[in-house]
Protein backbone atom coordinates (compact mmCIF):
# COMPACT_ATOMS: atom_id res chain seq x y z
CA UNK A 1 0.00 0.00 0.00
CA UNK A 2 2.94 2.06 0.19
CA UNK A 3 3.75 4.91 2.70
CA UNK A 4 0.69 6.60 4.44
CA UNK A 5 0.56 9.33 7.14
CA UNK A 6 -2.43 9.25 9.93
CA UNK A 7 -2.85 11.75 12.18
CA UNK A 8 -5.02 11.05 15.64
CA UNK A 9 -6.75 13.51 15.95
CA UNK A 10 -8.72 12.63 18.46
CA UNK A 11 -7.34 9.55 21.08
CA UNK A 12 -9.98 7.17 18.83
CA UNK A 13 -10.37 9.20 15.82
CA UNK A 14 -8.13 10.23 12.80
CA UNK A 15 -7.46 11.10 8.82
CA UNK A 16 -4.72 9.09 6.79
CA UNK A 17 -3.41 9.71 3.81
CA UNK A 18 -1.38 8.58 1.04
CA UNK A 19 2.18 10.04 1.14
CA UNK A 20 4.64 10.01 -2.15
CA UNK A 21 7.58 11.49 -0.24
CA UNK A 22 8.65 12.80 2.73
CA UNK A 23 10.30 15.82 1.53
CA UNK A 24 11.93 17.69 4.71
CA UNK A 25 11.68 16.50 8.23
CA UNK A 26 13.09 18.57 11.26
CA UNK A 27 12.75 18.78 15.07
CA UNK A 28 13.22 22.67 14.80
CA UNK A 29 13.94 24.39 18.62
CA UNK A 30 9.68 24.69 18.74
CA UNK A 31 8.40 21.84 17.30
CA UNK A 32 8.67 18.86 15.05
CA UNK A 33 8.32 20.14 11.23
CA UNK A 34 7.08 17.90 8.44
CA UNK A 35 7.10 18.77 4.70
CA UNK A 36 5.53 15.88 2.80
CA UNK A 37 4.49 15.37 -0.52
CA UNK A 38 0.65 13.99 -0.10
CA UNK A 39 -1.11 12.44 -3.66
CA UNK A 40 -5.03 13.77 -2.51
CA UNK A 41 -3.94 17.22 -1.06
CA UNK A 42 -0.59 18.32 -2.71
CA UNK A 43 2.13 19.64 -0.70
CA UNK A 44 1.49 19.39 3.00
CA UNK A 45 2.95 20.52 6.00
CA UNK A 46 3.01 18.96 9.08
CA UNK A 47 3.77 20.41 12.86
CA UNK A 48 4.10 17.82 15.90
CA UNK A 49 2.28 15.31 13.58
CA UNK A 50 -0.79 17.53 12.79
CA UNK A 51 -1.59 18.77 9.94
CA UNK A 52 -1.30 22.43 9.49
CA UNK A 53 -2.10 23.77 5.54
CA UNK A 54 -1.99 21.73 1.93
CA UNK A 55 -1.80 23.43 -1.47
CA UNK A 56 -5.79 21.63 -2.32
CA UNK A 57 -7.14 23.31 1.00
CA UNK A 58 -5.42 25.86 2.21
CA UNK A 59 -7.73 28.37 0.17
CA UNK A 60 -10.71 27.91 2.73
CA UNK A 61 -8.59 28.20 6.06
CA UNK A 62 -6.39 31.38 4.82
CA UNK A 63 -9.67 33.35 3.34
CA UNK A 64 -11.69 33.00 6.24
CA UNK A 65 -9.48 34.08 8.31
CA UNK A 66 -8.38 37.02 6.39
CA UNK A 67 -11.49 38.67 4.92
CA UNK A 68 -14.02 38.66 7.26
CA UNK A 69 -12.45 40.69 9.67
CA UNK A 70 -11.09 43.05 6.49
CA UNK A 71 -14.38 43.60 5.08
CA UNK A 72 -16.10 44.25 8.86
CA UNK A 73 -13.40 47.24 9.39
CA UNK A 74 -13.99 50.38 7.02
CA UNK A 75 -10.06 50.69 6.04
CA UNK A 76 -7.82 48.81 7.47
CA UNK A 77 -4.58 49.80 7.02
CA UNK A 78 -1.82 48.40 9.68
CA UNK A 79 -2.69 44.83 9.88
CA UNK A 80 -0.74 42.12 12.05
CA UNK A 81 -0.69 38.65 11.62
CA UNK A 82 0.69 35.99 14.76
CA UNK A 83 1.60 33.03 13.72
CA UNK A 84 1.04 32.27 10.08
CA UNK A 85 4.53 31.49 8.83
CA UNK A 86 2.99 29.64 5.59
CA UNK A 87 2.50 32.97 4.44
CA UNK A 88 -1.38 32.17 3.47
CA UNK A 89 -3.05 34.66 5.45
CA UNK A 90 -1.08 37.36 4.41
CA UNK A 91 -1.36 36.44 0.52
CA UNK A 92 -5.06 36.92 1.06
CA UNK A 93 -4.56 40.41 3.44
CA UNK A 94 -2.78 41.93 0.18
CA UNK A 95 -5.30 41.46 -1.62
CA UNK A 96 -7.30 44.36 0.05
CA UNK A 97 -5.87 47.83 -1.36
CA UNK A 98 -6.64 49.71 1.94
CA UNK A 99 -3.65 48.06 3.46
CA UNK A 100 -0.33 49.60 3.85
CA UNK A 101 1.60 47.49 6.19
CA UNK A 102 1.05 43.71 7.07
CA UNK A 103 3.33 42.91 9.35
CA UNK A 104 3.81 38.50 10.42
CA UNK A 105 5.38 37.87 13.56
CA UNK A 106 6.07 34.13 13.31
CA UNK A 107 7.59 32.20 16.33
CA UNK A 108 9.53 29.51 13.96
CA UNK A 109 11.46 31.07 11.40
CA UNK A 110 12.04 27.18 9.88
CA UNK A 111 8.17 27.31 9.30
CA UNK A 112 8.81 30.55 6.84
CA UNK A 113 11.96 29.00 5.52
CA UNK A 114 10.51 25.41 4.77
CA UNK A 115 6.91 27.37 3.35
CA UNK A 116 8.87 29.17 0.69
CA UNK A 117 10.82 26.15 -0.34
CA UNK A 118 7.90 23.77 -0.95
CA UNK A 119 4.50 25.92 -0.74
CA UNK A 120 5.52 28.79 -3.02
CA UNK A 121 1.74 29.05 -4.15
CA UNK A 122 0.80 30.21 -0.42
CA UNK A 123 4.08 31.51 0.78
CA UNK A 124 4.90 33.72 -2.41
CA UNK A 125 3.71 36.75 -1.25
CA UNK A 126 6.27 36.97 2.12
CA UNK A 127 8.45 39.21 0.33
CA UNK A 128 6.08 41.97 -0.88
CA UNK A 129 7.08 45.13 -0.24
CA UNK A 130 4.11 46.07 2.21
CA UNK A 131 5.20 43.20 4.09
CA UNK A 132 7.33 42.66 7.18
CA UNK A 133 8.40 39.37 8.47
CA UNK A 134 9.77 39.15 12.13
CA UNK A 135 10.78 35.92 13.61
CA UNK A 136 9.63 36.37 17.25
CA UNK A 137 7.41 35.43 20.05
CA UNK A 138 3.67 36.39 19.28
CA UNK A 139 2.75 37.15 22.70
CA UNK A 140 5.81 39.11 23.37
CA UNK A 141 5.11 41.35 19.87
CA UNK A 142 1.76 41.68 21.52
CA UNK A 143 2.77 42.78 25.14
CA UNK A 144 4.78 45.24 23.35
CA UNK A 145 2.32 46.99 20.83
CA UNK A 146 0.09 49.81 21.64
CA UNK A 147 -2.71 51.12 19.68
CA UNK A 148 -1.42 50.37 16.89
CA UNK A 149 -3.09 47.47 14.90
CA UNK A 150 -6.91 47.81 13.09
CA UNK A 151 -6.43 44.20 12.60
CA UNK A 152 -5.22 41.61 13.95
CA UNK A 153 -5.08 37.75 12.87
CA UNK A 154 -4.14 34.71 15.04
CA UNK A 155 -2.93 32.44 12.88
CA UNK A 156 -2.18 29.53 15.67
CA UNK A 157 -1.36 25.81 16.05
CA UNK A 158 -3.70 24.38 18.79
CA UNK A 159 -3.04 25.36 22.59
CA UNK A 160 0.07 22.89 22.85
CA UNK A 161 3.96 23.57 22.69
CA UNK A 162 4.85 26.90 21.29
CA UNK A 163 1.23 28.22 21.05
CA UNK A 164 -0.04 27.70 24.87
CA UNK A 165 0.00 31.16 25.58
CA UNK A 166 -2.12 32.47 22.36
CA UNK A 167 -5.53 31.01 23.84
CA UNK A 168 -5.01 32.67 27.33
CA UNK A 169 -7.39 36.00 28.57
CA UNK A 170 -4.15 37.99 29.23
CA UNK A 171 -3.33 37.29 25.38
CA UNK A 172 -6.23 38.78 24.42
CA UNK A 173 -5.98 41.67 27.05
CA UNK A 174 -3.06 42.71 25.05
CA UNK A 175 -4.41 42.24 21.77
CA UNK A 176 -7.04 44.81 22.84
CA UNK A 177 -4.35 47.11 24.17
CA UNK A 178 -2.71 46.62 20.36
CA UNK A 179 -5.76 47.38 18.70
CA UNK A 180 -6.58 51.05 17.54
CA UNK A 181 -9.46 52.13 19.41
CA UNK A 182 -11.55 51.27 16.46
CA UNK A 183 -9.46 47.56 15.78
CA UNK A 184 -10.90 44.15 15.61
CA UNK A 185 -9.39 40.39 15.71
CA UNK A 186 -9.55 36.93 14.73
CA UNK A 187 -8.12 33.77 16.30
CA UNK A 188 -8.72 30.41 14.76
CA UNK A 189 -10.59 28.33 17.31
CA UNK A 190 -10.49 24.60 16.72
CA UNK A 191 -13.84 22.76 16.32
CA UNK A 192 -17.18 22.16 17.85
CA UNK A 193 -17.00 18.51 17.85
CA UNK A 194 -13.92 17.39 19.48
CA UNK A 195 -13.08 20.88 21.11
CA UNK A 196 -16.18 22.14 23.00
CA UNK A 197 -14.87 23.09 26.27
CA UNK A 198 -12.07 25.22 24.03
CA UNK A 199 -14.73 27.23 22.41
CA UNK A 200 -16.54 27.83 25.25
CA UNK A 201 -13.82 28.87 27.36
CA UNK A 202 -12.54 31.34 24.38
CA UNK A 203 -15.85 32.88 24.10
CA UNK A 204 -16.49 33.66 27.87
CA UNK A 205 -13.12 35.09 27.66
CA UNK A 206 -12.86 37.29 24.44
CA UNK A 207 -16.34 38.64 25.49
CA UNK A 208 -15.21 39.89 28.63
CA UNK A 209 -12.73 42.02 27.34
CA UNK A 210 -14.59 43.41 23.63
CA UNK A 211 -17.88 44.37 23.60
CA UNK A 212 -18.62 42.80 19.99
CA UNK A 213 -17.61 38.54 20.06
CA UNK A 214 -18.59 36.66 17.64
CA UNK A 215 -18.18 32.78 16.14
CA UNK A 216 -18.13 31.92 12.65
CA UNK A 217 -17.29 28.55 10.80
CA UNK A 218 -15.80 26.92 7.56
CA UNK A 219 -15.34 23.73 6.29
CA UNK A 220 -12.25 22.54 5.93
CA UNK A 221 -10.87 18.74 5.17
CA UNK A 222 -7.78 18.21 6.67
CA UNK A 223 -9.08 19.48 9.64
CA UNK A 224 -10.83 17.77 12.71
CA UNK A 225 -14.15 16.94 11.79
CA UNK A 226 -14.42 18.73 8.75
CA UNK A 227 -15.90 22.38 10.65
CA UNK A 228 -13.28 25.04 11.53
CA UNK A 229 -14.64 27.97 13.95
CA UNK A 230 -13.05 31.07 13.79
CA UNK A 231 -13.43 33.53 17.04
CA UNK A 232 -14.15 37.18 16.31
CA UNK A 233 -13.88 40.20 18.78
CA UNK A 234 -14.50 43.83 17.69
CA UNK A 235 -14.06 47.13 19.59
CA UNK A 236 -16.70 49.24 17.09
CA UNK A 237 -17.58 47.00 14.10
CA UNK A 238 -19.92 44.50 13.78
CA UNK A 239 -19.02 41.84 11.05
CA UNK A 240 -22.90 41.06 11.25
CA UNK A 241 -23.65 44.70 10.14
CA UNK A 242 -21.50 45.45 7.28
CA UNK A 243 -23.56 47.47 4.19
CA UNK A 244 -23.31 45.94 1.00
CA UNK A 245 -21.44 48.59 -0.50
CA UNK A 246 -18.14 47.83 1.49
CA UNK A 247 -17.09 44.69 0.02
CA UNK A 248 -15.22 44.89 -3.19
CA UNK A 249 -14.41 42.29 -5.90
CA UNK A 250 -11.75 39.96 -4.72
CA UNK A 251 -10.50 36.79 -6.25
CA UNK A 252 -11.19 33.80 -3.88
CA UNK A 253 -12.39 30.49 -4.04
CA UNK A 254 -14.40 29.91 -0.60
CA UNK A 255 -15.29 33.33 0.62
CA UNK A 256 -17.87 35.08 -1.03
CA UNK A 257 -19.70 38.62 0.38
CA UNK A 258 -22.99 36.37 1.28
CA UNK A 259 -20.89 33.90 3.05
CA UNK A 260 -19.25 36.69 5.18
CA UNK A 261 -22.88 36.76 7.04
CA UNK A 262 -24.00 32.86 6.39
CA UNK A 263 -20.82 32.08 7.87
CA UNK A 264 -21.72 33.59 11.60
CA UNK A 265 -25.28 31.12 11.09
CA UNK A 266 -24.53 28.80 13.26
CA UNK A 267 -25.29 25.15 13.86
CA UNK A 268 -27.81 24.84 17.17
CA UNK A 269 -24.92 22.91 19.32
CA UNK A 270 -22.41 25.38 18.28
CA UNK A 271 -24.60 28.32 18.34
CA UNK A 272 -25.02 26.50 22.20
CA UNK A 273 -21.13 26.90 22.81
CA UNK A 274 -21.47 30.64 22.95
CA UNK A 275 -24.17 31.10 25.17
CA UNK B 1 -3.03 -0.29 19.55
CA UNK B 2 -6.61 -2.22 19.23
CA UNK B 3 -8.98 -3.19 16.28
CA UNK B 4 -9.17 0.26 14.06
CA UNK B 5 -11.56 0.30 11.49
CA UNK B 6 -10.16 2.73 8.17
CA UNK B 7 -12.36 4.01 5.21
CA UNK B 8 -11.34 4.90 2.31
CA UNK B 9 -13.17 7.56 0.97
CA UNK B 10 -10.87 8.18 -1.63
CA UNK B 11 -8.05 6.11 -3.05
CA UNK B 12 -5.86 8.53 -1.50
CA UNK B 13 -7.39 9.20 1.74
CA UNK B 14 -9.91 8.48 4.40
CA UNK B 15 -10.50 8.12 8.19
CA UNK B 16 -9.58 5.88 10.89
CA UNK B 17 -11.51 5.31 14.12
CA UNK B 18 -11.16 2.73 17.26
CA UNK B 19 -13.72 0.32 17.29
CA UNK B 20 -14.15 -1.65 20.26
CA UNK B 21 -15.76 -4.63 19.12
CA UNK B 22 -18.06 -5.70 16.29
CA UNK B 23 -21.30 -6.27 16.85
CA UNK B 24 -22.62 -7.84 13.44
CA UNK B 25 -21.34 -8.71 10.10
CA UNK B 26 -23.43 -9.82 7.18
CA UNK B 27 -23.21 -10.47 3.72
CA UNK B 28 -26.72 -9.21 2.55
CA UNK B 29 -28.68 -9.90 -0.65
CA UNK B 30 -27.62 -6.05 -1.43
CA UNK B 31 -24.72 -5.50 0.29
CA UNK B 32 -21.64 -5.79 3.14
CA UNK B 33 -23.50 -5.03 6.44
CA UNK B 34 -21.03 -4.19 9.54
CA UNK B 35 -22.45 -2.96 12.89
CA UNK B 36 -19.56 -1.78 14.95
CA UNK B 37 -19.22 -0.17 17.97
CA UNK B 38 -16.61 2.99 18.01
CA UNK B 39 -15.09 4.55 20.96
CA UNK B 40 -15.64 8.24 19.52
CA UNK B 41 -18.61 7.79 17.50
CA UNK B 42 -20.51 5.47 19.64
CA UNK B 43 -22.75 2.59 17.28
CA UNK B 44 -22.04 2.54 13.95
CA UNK B 45 -23.58 1.10 10.74
CA UNK B 46 -21.25 0.45 7.64
CA UNK B 47 -22.46 -0.61 4.09
CA UNK B 48 -19.91 -1.80 1.79
CA UNK B 49 -17.32 -0.57 4.04
CA UNK B 50 -18.90 2.94 4.37
CA UNK B 51 -20.32 4.67 7.05
CA UNK B 52 -23.50 5.07 6.86
CA UNK B 53 -24.70 6.86 10.40
CA UNK B 54 -23.32 6.96 14.19
CA UNK B 55 -24.99 7.37 17.00
CA UNK B 56 -23.27 10.74 17.57
CA UNK B 57 -23.23 12.77 14.51
CA UNK B 58 -26.49 10.99 12.67
CA UNK B 59 -28.58 13.89 14.00
CA UNK B 60 -26.92 16.26 11.26
CA UNK B 61 -27.74 14.54 8.47
CA UNK B 62 -31.19 13.12 9.60
CA UNK B 63 -32.25 16.57 10.58
CA UNK B 64 -30.69 18.38 7.21
CA UNK B 65 -32.33 16.22 5.11
CA UNK B 66 -36.02 16.05 6.91
CA UNK B 67 -36.37 19.41 7.92
CA UNK B 68 -35.05 21.20 5.31
CA UNK B 69 -38.22 20.32 2.57
CA UNK B 70 -40.99 20.18 5.33
CA UNK B 71 -40.50 23.47 6.27
CA UNK B 72 -40.25 24.53 2.61
CA UNK B 73 -43.66 22.78 2.17
CA UNK B 74 -46.62 24.69 3.59
CA UNK B 75 -48.28 21.85 4.45
CA UNK B 76 -46.60 18.34 4.10
CA UNK B 77 -49.20 15.32 4.71
CA UNK B 78 -47.59 12.34 2.52
CA UNK B 79 -44.25 11.95 2.78
CA UNK B 80 -42.10 9.17 1.05
CA UNK B 81 -38.81 8.10 2.02
CA UNK B 82 -36.66 6.12 -0.23
CA UNK B 83 -34.01 4.45 1.17
CA UNK B 84 -33.21 5.72 4.91
CA UNK B 85 -33.46 2.07 6.55
CA UNK B 86 -31.77 3.02 9.69
CA UNK B 87 -34.95 5.08 10.10
CA UNK B 88 -33.48 8.76 11.36
CA UNK B 89 -35.10 10.47 8.54
CA UNK B 90 -38.96 8.93 9.73
CA UNK B 91 -37.95 10.00 13.08
CA UNK B 92 -37.48 13.78 11.64
CA UNK B 93 -40.03 13.53 9.47
CA UNK B 94 -42.87 12.49 12.86
CA UNK B 95 -41.49 16.10 14.60
CA UNK B 96 -43.87 17.33 11.70
CA UNK B 97 -47.54 17.34 13.47
CA UNK B 98 -49.00 17.99 9.70
CA UNK B 99 -47.83 14.65 8.36
CA UNK B 100 -50.67 11.95 8.70
CA UNK B 101 -47.91 9.47 6.80
CA UNK B 102 -44.21 8.73 6.21
CA UNK B 103 -43.81 5.23 3.62
CA UNK B 104 -40.18 3.98 4.21
CA UNK B 105 -39.09 2.47 0.98
CA UNK B 106 -35.65 0.33 1.78
CA UNK B 107 -34.52 -2.33 -0.66
CA UNK B 108 -32.51 -4.14 1.75
CA UNK B 109 -34.55 -5.51 4.89
CA UNK B 110 -31.24 -6.34 6.87
CA UNK B 111 -30.50 -2.79 7.41
CA UNK B 112 -34.27 -2.34 9.01
CA UNK B 113 -33.65 -5.46 10.95
CA UNK B 114 -29.87 -4.44 12.72
CA UNK B 115 -30.72 -0.82 12.83
CA UNK B 116 -33.92 -1.61 15.30
CA UNK B 117 -31.51 -3.89 16.87
CA UNK B 118 -28.35 -2.02 17.41
CA UNK B 119 -29.39 2.01 16.61
CA UNK B 120 -32.67 2.11 18.57
CA UNK B 121 -31.86 6.26 19.07
CA UNK B 122 -32.11 6.14 15.65
CA UNK B 123 -34.49 3.68 14.23
CA UNK B 124 -36.95 3.65 17.31
CA UNK B 125 -39.88 5.66 15.71
CA UNK B 126 -40.26 2.52 12.66
CA UNK B 127 -42.84 1.41 14.28
CA UNK B 128 -44.85 4.52 14.55
CA UNK B 129 -48.91 4.26 13.85
CA UNK B 130 -47.82 6.83 11.15
CA UNK B 131 -45.24 5.19 9.52
CA UNK B 132 -45.55 2.36 7.14
CA UNK B 133 -42.54 0.65 6.10
CA UNK B 134 -41.74 -1.35 2.37
CA UNK B 135 -39.12 -3.72 1.74
CA UNK B 136 -39.05 -3.10 -1.31
CA UNK B 137 -37.04 -1.32 -4.35
CA UNK B 138 -37.28 2.37 -4.33
CA UNK B 139 -36.49 3.19 -7.81
CA UNK B 140 -39.55 0.42 -8.70
CA UNK B 141 -41.53 1.98 -6.01
CA UNK B 142 -40.96 5.19 -7.55
CA UNK B 143 -42.12 4.25 -10.97
CA UNK B 144 -45.67 3.07 -9.75
CA UNK B 145 -46.67 5.89 -8.30
CA UNK B 146 -48.33 9.03 -9.45
CA UNK B 147 -49.55 12.26 -8.00
CA UNK B 148 -49.50 10.55 -4.22
CA UNK B 149 -46.69 12.08 -2.13
CA UNK B 150 -45.61 15.69 -1.33
CA UNK B 151 -42.70 15.54 0.12
CA UNK B 152 -39.83 12.82 -0.87
CA UNK B 153 -36.60 12.52 0.62
CA UNK B 154 -33.83 10.45 -0.96
CA UNK B 155 -31.77 8.82 1.90
CA UNK B 156 -29.46 6.69 -0.46
CA UNK B 157 -25.87 4.85 -0.82
CA UNK B 158 -23.42 6.27 -2.94
CA UNK B 159 -24.10 5.79 -6.31
CA UNK B 160 -22.96 2.34 -6.54
CA UNK B 161 -24.77 -1.12 -5.78
CA UNK B 162 -27.63 -0.77 -5.05
CA UNK B 163 -28.31 2.76 -4.98
CA UNK B 164 -27.33 3.28 -8.75
CA UNK B 165 -30.65 3.77 -10.33
CA UNK B 166 -31.04 6.93 -7.43
CA UNK B 167 -28.71 8.61 -9.24
CA UNK B 168 -30.36 8.70 -12.94
CA UNK B 169 -32.68 11.38 -14.73
CA UNK B 170 -35.21 8.57 -15.25
CA UNK B 171 -35.23 8.73 -11.51
CA UNK B 172 -36.06 12.05 -10.80
CA UNK B 173 -38.84 12.10 -14.08
CA UNK B 174 -39.98 9.19 -12.10
CA UNK B 175 -40.14 11.63 -8.38
CA UNK B 176 -42.06 14.16 -10.18
CA UNK B 177 -44.18 12.16 -11.22
CA UNK B 178 -44.90 10.63 -8.05
CA UNK B 179 -45.02 14.29 -6.53
CA UNK B 180 -48.02 16.32 -6.15
CA UNK B 181 -48.71 19.48 -8.39
CA UNK B 182 -46.53 21.34 -5.68
CA UNK B 183 -44.83 18.54 -4.39
CA UNK B 184 -40.59 19.15 -3.64
CA UNK B 185 -37.63 16.22 -2.86
CA UNK B 186 -33.83 16.35 -1.51
CA UNK B 187 -31.57 13.59 -2.23
CA UNK B 188 -27.92 13.11 -0.73
CA UNK B 189 -25.51 14.55 -3.35
CA UNK B 190 -22.31 13.13 -1.84
CA UNK B 191 -19.74 16.03 -1.35
CA UNK B 192 -18.09 19.04 -3.64
CA UNK B 193 -14.13 18.18 -2.81
CA UNK B 194 -14.39 14.34 -4.01
CA UNK B 195 -17.61 14.28 -6.16
CA UNK B 196 -18.17 17.85 -7.99
CA UNK B 197 -18.64 15.95 -11.39
CA UNK B 198 -21.42 14.45 -9.37
CA UNK B 199 -22.88 16.97 -8.00
CA UNK B 200 -22.67 18.96 -11.57
CA UNK B 201 -24.39 16.27 -13.00
CA UNK B 202 -27.11 15.74 -10.63
CA UNK B 203 -27.61 19.40 -10.73
CA UNK B 204 -28.26 19.65 -14.42
CA UNK B 205 -30.19 16.58 -14.59
CA UNK B 206 -32.50 17.71 -11.68
CA UNK B 207 -33.03 21.28 -13.08
CA UNK B 208 -34.20 19.79 -16.78
CA UNK B 209 -37.28 18.56 -14.56
CA UNK B 210 -37.96 21.41 -11.67
CA UNK B 211 -38.65 24.51 -11.99
CA UNK B 212 -36.71 25.06 -8.63
CA UNK B 213 -33.01 23.47 -8.22
CA UNK B 214 -31.12 24.04 -5.08
CA UNK B 215 -28.48 22.95 -3.55
CA UNK B 216 -27.57 22.83 0.12
CA UNK B 217 -24.84 21.75 2.84
CA UNK B 218 -24.12 20.48 6.26
CA UNK B 219 -21.15 19.15 8.32
CA UNK B 220 -21.20 15.69 8.60
CA UNK B 221 -17.89 14.85 10.84
CA UNK B 222 -17.69 11.14 9.57
CA UNK B 223 -18.56 11.37 6.10
CA UNK B 224 -16.00 12.55 3.25
CA UNK B 225 -14.08 15.89 3.70
CA UNK B 226 -17.09 16.89 6.56
CA UNK B 227 -19.05 19.12 3.64
CA UNK B 228 -21.85 16.81 2.78
CA UNK B 229 -24.54 18.32 -0.13
CA UNK B 230 -28.17 18.02 -0.57
CA UNK B 231 -29.97 18.33 -3.87
CA UNK B 232 -34.01 19.91 -3.52
CA UNK B 233 -36.07 19.86 -6.70
CA UNK B 234 -39.13 21.56 -6.38
CA UNK B 235 -42.35 22.11 -8.13
CA UNK B 236 -43.47 24.98 -6.57
CA UNK B 237 -42.57 26.49 -3.38
CA UNK B 238 -38.70 27.67 -2.67
CA UNK B 239 -36.70 26.81 0.41
CA UNK B 240 -35.42 30.45 0.19
CA UNK B 241 -38.67 32.24 0.47
CA UNK B 242 -40.17 30.47 3.00
CA UNK B 243 -41.63 33.04 5.42
CA UNK B 244 -40.89 33.08 9.31
CA UNK B 245 -44.49 32.34 10.50
CA UNK B 246 -44.43 28.92 8.37
CA UNK B 247 -41.89 27.86 11.09
CA UNK B 248 -42.54 26.29 13.95
CA UNK B 249 -40.83 24.99 17.35
CA UNK B 250 -38.68 21.51 17.08
CA UNK B 251 -36.65 19.56 18.77
CA UNK B 252 -33.34 19.52 17.04
CA UNK B 253 -29.08 19.82 17.83
CA UNK B 254 -28.53 21.25 14.18
CA UNK B 255 -31.41 22.73 12.03
CA UNK B 256 -32.59 26.01 12.71
CA UNK B 257 -34.86 28.26 10.70
CA UNK B 258 -31.39 30.64 10.48
CA UNK B 259 -29.48 27.79 9.10
CA UNK B 260 -32.80 27.02 6.87
CA UNK B 261 -31.93 29.63 4.69
CA UNK B 262 -27.87 29.55 5.51
CA UNK B 263 -26.97 25.85 4.29
CA UNK B 264 -27.87 27.22 0.91
CA UNK B 265 -25.06 30.30 0.66
CA UNK B 266 -22.60 28.21 -0.68
CA UNK B 267 -18.54 28.61 -0.97
CA UNK B 268 -17.30 30.15 -4.13
CA UNK B 269 -16.30 26.53 -5.59
CA UNK B 270 -19.98 25.30 -4.38
CA UNK B 271 -21.83 27.35 -5.66
CA UNK B 272 -20.05 27.06 -9.19
CA UNK B 273 -20.93 23.76 -9.53
CA UNK B 274 -24.71 24.42 -9.67
CA UNK B 275 -23.95 27.16 -12.69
Amino acid sequence: MGLWFTEKQTENFGITMKVNRTLHTEQTEFQKLDMVETEEWGNMLLLDGMVMTSIRDEFVYHEMVAHVPLFTHPNPKNILVVGGGDGGVIREVLKHPSVKKATLVEIDGKVIEYSKKYLPEIAGKLDDERVEVKVDDGFMHIANSENEYDVIMVDSTEPVGPAVNLFTKGFYAGISKALKEDGLFVAQSDNPWFKADLIRNVQKDVKEIFPITRLYIANIPTYPSGMWAFTLGSKKYDPLEVSEDRFHDIDTKYYTKELHKAAFVLPKFVSDLTK
